[in-house]
């Protein structure tokens, strides 16, 4: 990201964010862009996130998922909290697959954020949608009198 | 569980994805018990769980609730493939808590199965809840002439 | 019901919507029976309610469900509003047959319901689930001094 | 639509259904345009569509929501049938209303398609989304030699 004075909000609210997850560290979760309502994060799938069949645990390309639905409503600069989040599983991803997650609010209200993520690996073919709702405080995420985030 | 002999197709349904999946084992999620059309499993969420609110992700609260999903449905017997899960969430969880996940099969149909997982924490409070619906191949999960998975 | 003196809140809080909604009344939507948390009610599939594949419109037996879980939050005595409901279709139904949907609420907070509907035929079998999310007011639904119903 | 042989198969594949569904006959729902992989619908809401708190049914606005889903699915030439639906309700809808459901295939795949409903009033302000996922039976809705539909 730029320098200070040039982010915009968005990045400003997900540097709030960012560093201080130890999930998304764990599981090498990045943050590849994020902008006013919408979100772009990946994932490789690593040998520790199989299931017993040998395919990447759902609910690890859940939190991928999930991470890209935080990211959009932080970047509304809404104060909330996640609700409900569906997941469709389309079909499988295997290890070594680079997995992106793009998420988008469809609905912003002043009390509910609707949003959707689709998740593709490094071919373009989808893995996942989820479907989430979060509840919003009705306040901003930054405080703008001194830029730091109101938690 | 007990002898060989003794044990319920239920309990040799889950032996046979037991120790093979990586995320429940780096996770520590552990099955309690099972029989036929329910499973309990839990897990204590340690720091590495945490999201940057301090709280457990909400995607390691999805993993454990899914895995709760899965042993639902192959204690059964039926193969099959978890098509769609959704969570909602109804209280944070915080570093050290247990969490055990119930799970039912609300339906069994031979191509549908409607699976409802409830988690609480140590002081039986509910965390979330999850319902789950898993695709049926119309086949058992457990080959009945040598007793190994058909995967 | 028995006389006012022995009514349960549930059914003086069931009392305040019945008759009152226009939906129910078309589609002969009946509420067989109310209890603190539990709803059921029934309901005939008649020839207006056919799709174009001669089978009962899916927001047929959704209107039905949705009504059920109406009634088991309004039951609990607690003011609030349906935020999110979703629907697992399980297998047709024709014309003539009666449906019944058996509402119970599965968590009961502050701030949020959840519920799980069944619907079932005159033979028992499923043809459909709703899982709902009610946001709670804070508040009783009957104003206990007059027995009103507050909306 | 046009001239027979200037018609699109998405507006062929809607012309086997329209006016065949008695449920979108007795709503008044009707078809405003079709292509491949959308539809929109409108539905004005009528008295007999409202509820005890005199608001439109979450189940009218649930089955208008349904049948852009339905057309969305049909549009694509794929023979399937609706396995889940899920509606997020944003605001009311009150009597006189004129709402549109805007519906969009975000996924189509041979055995699934994922589909998204936006529902708005003549204002343009989002009253509803529904999320529903279509299980394909594998072969096209027209049978193209004739064009009659397959059911």
């Amino acid at each position: 990201m730029g320098k200070e004075s040039e982010k915009t909000i968005a990045e400003r609210c997900a540097e709030r964010v960012l560093g201080k997850d130890r999930v998304m560290e764990n599981l090498g979760i990045e943050l590849q862009s994020v902008q006013d309502g919408a979100a772009v994060l990946s994932m490789t799938v690593g040998a520790e996130m199989l299931n017993s069949q040998g395919n990447c645990h759902g609910g690890m390309i859940f939190t991928l998922a999930d991470a890209a639905f935080a990211f959009a409503c932080i970047s509304c600069n809404q104060a909330g909290i996640g609700a409900y989040a569906a997941m469709d599983f389309i079909r499988p991803a295997a290890e070594g697959d680079i997995l992106t997650a793009r998420s988008s609010v469809r609905h912003r209200g002043s009390t509910v954020s609707l949003v959707e993520v689709l998740v593709e690996n490094q071919d373009g073919r989808p893995i996942a949608q989820l479907h989430g709702r979060s509840h919003n405080f009705g306040r901003p995420f930054l405080d703008e009198s001194d830029g730091q985030a109101v938690t």
